[in-house]
């Protein structure tokens, strides 16, 4: 009984996040679904990520937390259009959620549209919101035995971004063997190190999102 | 129909939870379920803490993660009696996940068991186990915004570990935000700075454990 009606559940998200993708298809804008655990530095590098494109392409924010908007203020503060969105508790976005925001936001120019989820290694890779692609944020400071131990989110997401790379001389974590497993789980991942203080990677990133938003146009 | 179905789970849940906490209380045995983000640093601190307990009480421990029996392995060479549950993707262990790892265990003389959640702040404290108390790890490494945007886990936490604290010069952790911000959530909440690298904060972490043991003697 309880199988059948989550199956009803993913089907009918299913079904929004089709429209979503649809909706956002023909209005030309590259959907990014950014996902990570609590703390791993989503939105420090989405506020990077904001400032470098800023002057290139038009960019929109969906902010997904259970409470407070203190992410959603970030972007704002930074001068991008944003909408927050408050589970109330719930773990991950789902499509409904994301299209209400979508509807709140004025996305006439808009050619990029980044969905910060809710922070969880789990939930989130199983809910389609109607993105282009899924990408995955993963702190050094996780430990390198993330993706194996959580591999659902690394085999969704066309790209991780190794977070807070400098802070690896004072961990234990082993980017060797952290790359190994990740392309053993997902052989086409593309692999990004970054740092926010450090500056490292961003640009990459941009570059990485700056062609994905030209292959929808 | 879909909240009706989750109400009916979570029910069935407590039902079992209910019969955990018989089933151990008559045995003497005081219960932690340890929660935290993934790469918060739960297992180290298990691991530093088993090594400190070793001689004074009788300790098992059950390890859930969603694959891979990595954790296990790391408590089971420290020679403590171990068992590991994979729910192969499912985001948190519930009461019956815990009923069949507990029947796997010899619990004759253990004073002590520590239940190892999976890696997630959101979902793992909806689920009652069964346990005595809850406790909440939180890396300084995840920022100081996490108490207020994920307030669940530490309103029922009855300790929050503030783990990774010799990490906190590489960052930009308010601690005396986060901590009024806990103390705010959970007035009573017994909060411990902990270091595994530094051995901070784990003896009084243990003499917290021997203390609730001794409750349930």
């Amino acid at each position: 009984m309880e199988i059948k009606v989550m199956k009803n559940i993913l089907g009918e998200n299913d079904r929004i996040a089709a429209e979503n993708r649809k909706f956002f298809g023909e209005k030309k804008i590259f959907v990014l679904n950014l996902m990570g655990s609590p703390g791993s530095g989503k939105t420090s590098l989405l506020e990077k990520t904001l400032e470098k494109l800023s002057g290139k392409i038009k960019i929109a924010v969906i902010e997904g937390d259970l409470f407070t908007a203190k992410d959603a203020q970030r972007i704002e503060n930074i001068g991008v259009q944003v909408v927050q969105i408050n589970t109330s508790g719930g773990c991950h976005l789902d499509a409904q959620m994301v299209k209400r925001a979508a509807e709140s936001l004025n996305l006439d120019e808009i050619n990029l549209l980044i969905v910060e989820n809710v922070g969880n290694l789990v939930c989130p890779a199983e809910f389609d919101v109607g993105e282009n692609l899924k990408a995955v944020v993963l702190s050094i400071t996780e430990g390198d035995d993330k993706p194996l131990k959580y591999p659902l989110i690394f085999k969704e997401s066309a790209i991780t971004l190794l977070n807070k790379i400098d802070l690896i001389p004072f961990t234990n974590f082993n980017l060797e063997s952290a790359r190994e497993d990740l392309m053993t789980l997902h052989p086409n991942l593309k692999i990004i190190e970054t740092s926010c203080t450090k500056n490292i990677g961003v640009d990459e990133f941009c570059a990485w999102l700056l062609e994905k938003v030209g292959e929808v146009n």
